[in-house]
């Protein structure tokens, strides 16, 4: 089997790729990124998704993204917002899918991988600029020369199998592959135990993607049904 | 001034790019990377030269490269060479400038900063291929579709100034920019007060350049001098 790095944040996209590398014939290697996010439930469905779908090996590599701060995900004086709102979310972290791309590679050399997954959408997504197809080129573009791999000429793949696709097709090709949504985590601000606020981004994409897919929706969220509030008129 | 933000190692180039940088009118913030390199001595290194040459800031971020392996410099278990080799060298850390610079490219989107400046060198060097002029471009035109700033149409611009000088030539620029070498550390396995082996690679590449540029050394050095043994004649 082809080794592959696949990394996996615990939601709903990243498990969708692990079940896609492996139908595809990808021996994978689970990357999970405790970068600082504030939302810890996250790193522990991640952990849960690969143990479930099985893989090669897991791994976890701290980087602590919270010392540069910028981001509602990791920095606790940022809110998380609970409206829709124009351009780029104040939930957006700087450089994050650079970062995790630069490790995964790095681990791919190491483990003589030629494969990496990202499950980065450029359809249902908050509008980051490290989700679009044109990012993923420039990194396939630079992977292959900064590497003793690239310097050999045999080339890095990065694999994005989500990128054109919508929140609902996602669910439906990963359901197909019998993925287990109720083990992932989406929400910026989940609890604890990982039950979801409803409310943010992240939670709004999911169930649109869950309501479009026809798809029961296994999210837990916390405490008693609460509606978003209309947004502001202004 | 234009904040520009610096990555520091505590080596001889890093320190110099840091006076270039200020010579050139820019108000620099010092990355300094704590990747789990076994050169501890390194880091402190860095936060001198950082004090010494004045910075706006200067932060340590932690990235725990040691979790992946596959270097001299970060897997005690792998000795750093102390003969020239043929190839890429095991202390290469695979992908490192790649994750130095995704992590510089988030703290300058979070200070509003466009310029990066990396001491990379592709004339007296290990042979690493993130050192190249190619990796130079590629990372800059991936950085302006990664980001915000990207996004708006703004670019990042990567400098690597040293990338085409001799050490010796680098040596002269910085001696004449006030650089105090006497506070860096180039050794891949310095002890903790900072004394230098000699006989790695780094050593080589550093006594070398100020023994062409004509400049005393100001290395400090530990125990007795100590010859590099014979190349294995196989």
């Amino acid at each position: 089997m082809t080794k592959a790095v696949v990394l996996l944040s615990g939601g709903l996209d990243s498990a969708t790729v692990l079940a896609m590398a492996r139908a595809s014939g990808y021996l994978p290697y689970a990357l999970i990124i405790d970068y600082g996010q504030r939302h810890r439930a996250e790193l522990r469905a991640a952990e849960r998704v690969a143990d479930t779908l099985g893989v090669a090996e897991r791994k976890v590599v701290r980087i602590d993204l919270a010392a540069i701060g910028g981001s509602a995900l990791t920095d606790t004086g940022i809110p998380v917002p609970e409206q829709p709102s124009e351009g780029i979310p104040v939930t957006y972290v700087p450089a994050r899918n650079t970062v995790f791309l630069a490790v995964a590679l790095g681990w791919a050399e190491v483990l003589d991988a030629r494969d990496i997954f990202i499950g980065v959408n450029a359809v249902d997504y908050s509008g980051y600029p490290d989700c679009r197809p044109d990012f993923v080129f420039a990194f396939e573009r630079l992977a292959n020369l900064a590497t003793k791999v690239g310097v050999a000429g045999e080339g890095f793949h990065i694999h994005a199998p989500l990128v054109r696709l919508s929140k609902a097709e996602i669910i439906e090709r990963g359901s197909a592959l019998g993925v287990d949504y109720a083990l992932t985590v989406s929400c910026y601000q989940a609890d604890e135990e990982g039950r979801a606020c409803r409310v943010c981004d992240a939670c709004r994409l999911r169930a649109q993607g869950f309501a479009e897919a026809g798809w029961p929706d296994p999210t837990r969220y916390r405490g008693a049904v609460r509606e978003p509030s209309p947004p502001d008129p202004t």
